[in-house]
């Protein structure tokens, strides 16, 4: 099952297999440089919230303000495909010369919306590049260089032996088809991204041949009930689900060759 | 905030801001005709999980069973064109054809994967037909004919007033760009699909232009946590979500026109 029952951390929820979702108040702004484990770790224990053998659920932009991910747009001098873009769509040139930036390529652009693979290999709209809870007005906040590595960085910093502490880092993604955002996994660690359900069997004992819940962007759909941004909650815990394994998001990427919409 | 705050269910829940997921065991197989809202409650009961401003997230499959929406292979002539990508993914061409006689169009196919765009405005694998935990060898699971109709008739069923009981009916749907699988809402009831935070302001003050959370596709993934089909749990209840609102599924589809990967 896991590699860290839960139910070290709650046994009473872990038996009768209920989830918590649980936000965590009390983060102050977050600046460059900041500790962002020690600030975590602070709030859960001024909460009572327990962190051992719990998933810890982050908020993208706090750790891209923590890692200093923050371009000011003052310094930025748009090129020519930036330019003929921003025109087509009535955007601010300089944040299109960003977004360019943080892109291998453009996948979609239409109504106003710029669609890219970002240097992660994530599609999303505008790379992930923010404007909105941004220290200063004219400053955009980056997505985190590697977000599989930023997970890694505050799963180490935040378990305890012996139950650990897995993190997903996440964002708000639009998507193909349905109006809305919801929270997705950028990056993660201490737990499997994805559940690899093939060869086990159904009820009626059929082998199920592909059924792999992408485990930890259910997990950040999850906590993202919590983080609206007018709340100002980036930190969510999960408490009592049995996750195992260990793996980045960069795992579930799907590969171009097996791609339908690339 | 709510149309019925789940504080009349669970006053301490609500106030620290904590979500429960409650998985619903007990419930028996499924027959076409069954009163699904019957058999919730009494399970309910006998779980000792309170229904009452709380939401009922539901797996579209014991939908579609109770709805009769099965159909044997065994009747299924199949058409030149089933025949054709039949052979083409190595596919049986009657499970081909239901696909067909489900869809509007074809969306993608490739990689031994049919892409369709089912009948409600789904864009998902198959069109949502399933052979796995159906009831016999060759008996496929269709969609429920209109998912928030179902969803509409189970909140009534379930909401005693003053405290409703919204409903969403889900699926677990793959996605472009990313390999695994996640739970999303065909059918809603009792709670608006989407949340509509534009115009409000983010911590500094800013506008928020475009953040819409998906909140019945997030309760989806949220319950999908707990839906492992090995499981054998087809619902879960989720306490303590400030639900506000009410409308279907069908209206965040979003339009063909504004969609930039039709």
């Amino acid at each position: 099952m896991s590699d860290a029952p839960s139910s070290a951390a709650a046994p009473s929820t872990a038996a009768s297999g209920i989830l918590r979702l649980i936000p965590l108040p009390g983060l102050p702004e977050i600046e460059p440089g900041t500790d962002l484990a020690a600030l975590i770790r602070e709030a859960a224990g001024e909460a009572g919230v327990a962190l051992a053998g719990n998933i810890v659920v982050i908020c993208q932009k706090i750790v891209s303000k923590a890692e200093g991910r923050l371009v000011s747009l003052e310094g930025i001098e748009p090129g020519d495909e930036a330019r003929e873009i921003a025109a087509d769509h009535d955007r601010d040139p300089r944040q299109v010369q960003i977004v360019l930036d943080e892109s291998r390529r453009i996948v979609r652009r239409g109504n106003g919306v710029l669609i890219t693979e970002t240097r992660h290999g994530f599609v999303c709209a505008n790379a992930g590049v923010d404007l909105s809870n941004a220290p200063g007005e004219d400053v955009a906040i980056l997505l985190p260089i590697d977000p599989d590595a930023s997970a890694r960085r505050l799963h180490e910093a935040l378990s305890e032996p012996p139950a650990p502490t897995p993190v997903i880092v996440t964002d708000t993604f639009g998507r193909p088809w349905r109006d809305g955002l919801v929270d997705v996994a950028l990056g993660s660690a201490g737990l499997a991204p994805i559940r690899d359900d093939r060869g086990s069997r159904d009820r009626a004992g059929r082998e199920l041949l592909v059924t792999q819940p992408a485990t930890a962007d259910q997990l950040a759909a999850a906590a993202g009930l919590l983080m609206l941004k007018s709340a100002g909650i980036p930190v969510v815990v999960v408490e009592g689900f049995p996750f195992e394994g260990d793996g980045g998001v960069h795992q579930i990427l799907r590969d171009s060759s097996t791609d339908l919409f690339r």
